[in-house]
């Protein structure tokens, strides 16, 4: 199985940060391609950054979007796709947009802990990045099970050292939401944290989920499920439609996903119209 | 006042409805400059067209947030933006961009609606336009009471002349709506429906509500209540880091966006830290 | 444009406070016809004092029906009626009460908030004041957007003079809404309230929305919309039946409701039944 | 035990009803003071109607509050209240005016429907009311529990005879609801119909709620519990300050329920502030 | 009217604690079995506790099933039955066991609460029990009107003797719920410490409900409706089907439901299929 | 790995059809230990059944529970628990019984489908198990995403073949549930269809998720990310204290988990109190 692991940020330490868990995490029979958003901006914390970044992983799906190659399962030589920004840059949308499963870390990291816990906590890098994770956790439909969103306060250093220079204090914010807020289930969020759970797992007394690890591996399970393409309902590729200005690689995918859509034998029996 | 009305698909003859109905329903003192989105799709009929048209709006937002001018309320020559298309793409992500507040026509159209009466039906123009208005009514937070969204089920000839082409259509399900699912309100939803609301309202025995016309109503209003802008908070203007490949005016945006929410003096104190 | 503008308590004082934002708010072509309780208290501060307040507000909307003109927005010579009371006595029940539209302050603040950020805080002269105010923010649907309600806890010398007595307090619960709950936006709750919030706006560091001139912008709004009346739905005027011991004026606006609800010509097919 | 029962609407026949269901349900000790409202509507089946009839109700509350005894249960002859129309007008408003429970038969029945099953229907006389029902279950905060509201589509020949006139109509009803919207228990609803859950018991296939026979047996289950009465939070009375225009009745009654509220002894331990 | 009344613990001291109280609750009329489950836990505090006391209590509902005698309304000698643990070890599956009404003393003490007030808070024996608490709560639908759980912090004596060793805690964690979390109602939950509402009534200024005296007026009041039994719908009794291993009580007890919800003369026409 | 899969039905034919399935989808290095309740009924289709069938299971997890040997992650021999029922009797609870992850087929096949789409529909084997299977969607809180439950409603000859019997209704409930309900994904429910997702995918328009194929790829997933233990929180072991009456085996597990949750050295620092 060949898993393309997209980074909406354009910081590479962060990339080399994700690439390293997400290798420790996968299955033996897991490949990875991991790439770097190409525009966009160092670590995404707003509504607004997270929409910059959607675009630029379309734009990296679509590059590896590949020629159709009429396979029952899957339209290209990629089976699956890992969006590794917590927030979940683009989802659920950008799943219209290949025949294989698109899955993001946080909704990744929220079925782990959903399966493992009843309410579970979410801890960030920055108290300005809680709004846009809530939103995220709301519109998966967990937010009945949330118990907190806690954050550092303070400014970062850098991006790529944030797990190393406030090690302590992630462990702190923690062990605090087990004990004030009731989490059955910590998630360290944000790809900058990638790893960390590995280290602070027997520091915390519920089960800790690194998103990272959690995207890989739910992608892996999603992907051998093997469950069928989109071919009807709000995750079919878009209807065909005139289309201006989109780059090279996003007009082809659009163009690849609905011809995938149409087979030329039997079109209207092969999509049940409503 | 001046709004900034931008239609987030590429069609002009949909920009021409817009801007007659904005035009028919715009207070006396109100000026409009129409915008047509420079990339994208004809028409929005799902979650990852919405998401390309997000961008396409950014770049129209930032293109015209011009010169910083140090005034009170806003940092340029626009007083407010109306983002022309249902399902309100880029929202609430784009109100972050600009200290002028920025509103959707569904967001609009939802308030107008909930001003009303209590339970409010959309009327839209494809079935699988449903499912991405129905996610912009819930995460508006009114889902409860949306009572149904209705649909043309045929094929368009053509996006300009869709509300002549199924005007019987569109007025039976609008009946429909309230005889059936208990709608207080009608929303005739879509900018290639604007101004049908004008022509029907006789034939439909609850309000009917335009999302055109709810858009200009409503930023008129909201721009006259000079509220202030977001200086903390989650609609603040994205934190100053690392940007790469973003358009000119797109990162100038941010540039002058961050700039206006850190006056010279006192920085400190102008931002309450959390 | 003419708005009936009613404080639902017996507070002349507080009728002061409210005309003269009122005035500032409204838009230049809109006159104001403003009218203070027949009967009930000094200030609402519990639900059955509100139900004490609908009761009366009912009253002066009936008052104030007028002769039945036949024309095909309204019934008489109001345009549209605000109800000044933070809490929304009355609502939405008395929308049946008249053909044009009826705004209460409360769901015009949540209006005019909720299309500037995503949460809001409200900001509210007593503790005892709150659960009558969350309910009201629930039955609009909103409540999954309060981020909270922050109250003064202290004993009110005079209801007309409370915002200048404790503006300080006013002001520190306003920030601690911001940096603590997260609101995006604070609205100043309350009739009392009126017109702080110009006074406040650069001290707090998020947009700030005062019940009073929310209402008046979001009435002229929805006035301007020309929707078109209840003739069917859960907002038609009442049917006709057996009424007993009601006062002259609101037994013959209720007549005059249902009068115009049953054209003389084709009373079946003017009004479509479930 | 003393209880008065209410009829929130004006229809003698109506009451008639509600006291011979009443005096069949009631436990043996169990006294009852049946009055009807002095003003209002012939049955209510609108918000509005219901915002009337709420002011009838708290009149005849007051009326009855009688001299305050001192007592530690109550605060005058009557042990406690049922408000017996469906969608229970006034509520929780007319909580605060007296310290003995008062109960609405719509709350009561869906205690006793929650206790019976999941999920219950409700079956009511005019398709007008459902809106008003539906508020009144979201507000108990029981909608998620509502199956379905099912009612007659037709015109009502007398408001005293609606049970007899259509009873297979309500038995056909009743029956949809369980074998087609999965009620667990069927409501019938509304004073008009009290008395028909006996004789239709046997015919619908699972228990079947009386609003009345619940109201008084939810009543006596609660007033004999001496839970003890309001003295600080939401449903305390409301707190002395100015008055003006109400009836004596109501007037003497909030006076005595705030006298009550504070002994003359301790008044500070007694209550504790927030 | 009989009961059955279940402690789903082994402690024969707690048993005495809920026979006390519910002999000091019942209606003169009314005859109590009270038992004690006859394998489980000391006292429950977890999920897997309350699913062991389950089947505990079931054991004893079936061991009481008794002969069935083709009566109207139920099918053996026991008129209801009361399961007294705070949680409802069971609910609602139990209801499907038997004809008569199956009463939890949380859904009764939630009933209870909602009709004295609208926001509860509960006051529990041990911070462990708190999640399983608020399940419940939620899974009946309430949790909209839930102020907070608080609980004793601290190791116990003896379950027994917990009312008396933390009396001066309990009432202080009242008194918070009442003034910090705007309670308004009390219910002091668990078995554990029947009776102590009446002690500590006077001193808390809001209701106070207790969960065995709740249990127990609320089962009267359910079994004095007669609402007839489940023959369709989700609690009427399980299909007959093959069965293995099971207690020859529950066994025979599922057989005789079954055997009830047939009866020998038109099956078909007594059980509407969907 | 080695996966303990329970059939929490006592029917040896689901067994074999659960067995099947589980082989196919398990991946290479995972080892299957399948088992039948050694008590309960045929299949589940109710609340209670699902009650009994809870019990059952538990006993079958302490019987494989093992000697604890200390190591890191789990207290022996089974790394995991796959309960492959649809409806996921006993769960949560069973997650406290043992330090390995227990895992829902339900529950797994929630986030397989909501990973893949936004809504999805379940189809399920009889009416009668429908409000069974609600509950559990509403439980795990993703029942916002809850397109439908569409059901058989014919008598079954035998539920070793019902997929068989019914292939063609299953098939015409999947498409119905896209074309008219909005189902993204649809979910074939129940252990006795395990596999027939499989051989309908091709024919089915969206993803396909079949229960013991999620159950199994989603317990591997959450066992390979090594989440660590529960040693606080609500899933953490239950406290020690008098049992009664419980069998030998879960006696003993329960005692073992209390034991593992309890390291002999520094007890208090590694169990972190509230």
């Amino acid at each position: 199985m060949k898993l393309l692991v997209i980074n909406p940020n354009i910081s590479d330490d962060v990339t080399a940060l994700i690439e390293s868990e997400a290798l420790r995490s996968a299955s033996p029979g897991t490949q990875l391609v991991v790439r770097t958003a190409g525009h966009g901006v160092e670590y995404i914390e707003t509504r607004f950054e997270s929409l910059i970044a959607a675009g630029a992983v379309a734009e990296i799906i679509a590059e590896h979007h590949g020629p159709v190659d009429g396979g029952p399962i899957h339209g290209g030589p990629i089976d699956g796709v890992v969006v590794a920004a917590f927030g979940d840059p683009g989802m659920p949308a950008l799943k219209e947009l290949t025949d294989v499963p698109v899955v993001g870390i946080t909704e990744a990291a929220l079925c782990a802990a959903a399966l493992q816990g009843h309410r579970f906590s979410i801890i960030a890098i920055s108290d300005r990045i809680q709004p846009w994770y809530r939103d995220c956790v709301e519109r998966f439909g967990l937010g009945g099970r949330l118990a907190s969103i806690r954050s550092i306060n303070e400014t970062l250093n850098g991006i790529g050292s944030v797990q190393q220079d406030f090690k302590e204090t992630l462990l702190a914010l923690s062990r605090q939401a087990v004990a004030e807020d009731g989490a059955d289930v910590v998630i360290l969020a944000g790809a900058p944290l990638a790893g960390l759970a590995r280290e602070l797992r027997g520091q915390i007394p519920v089960p800790v989920v690194d998103g990272i690890s959690a995207g890989i591996r739910m992608a892996e399970a999603v992907v051998g499920l093997h469950s069928g393409q989109h071919r009807a309902g709000s995750f079919a590729p878009p209807p065909v439609k005139a289309r201006r200005g989109l780059s090279e690689n996003l007009d082809a995918a659009l163009a690849a996903a609905q011809q995938a859509a149409r087979p030329a034998a039997a079109p209207a029996a092969a999509a049940p119209a409503r």
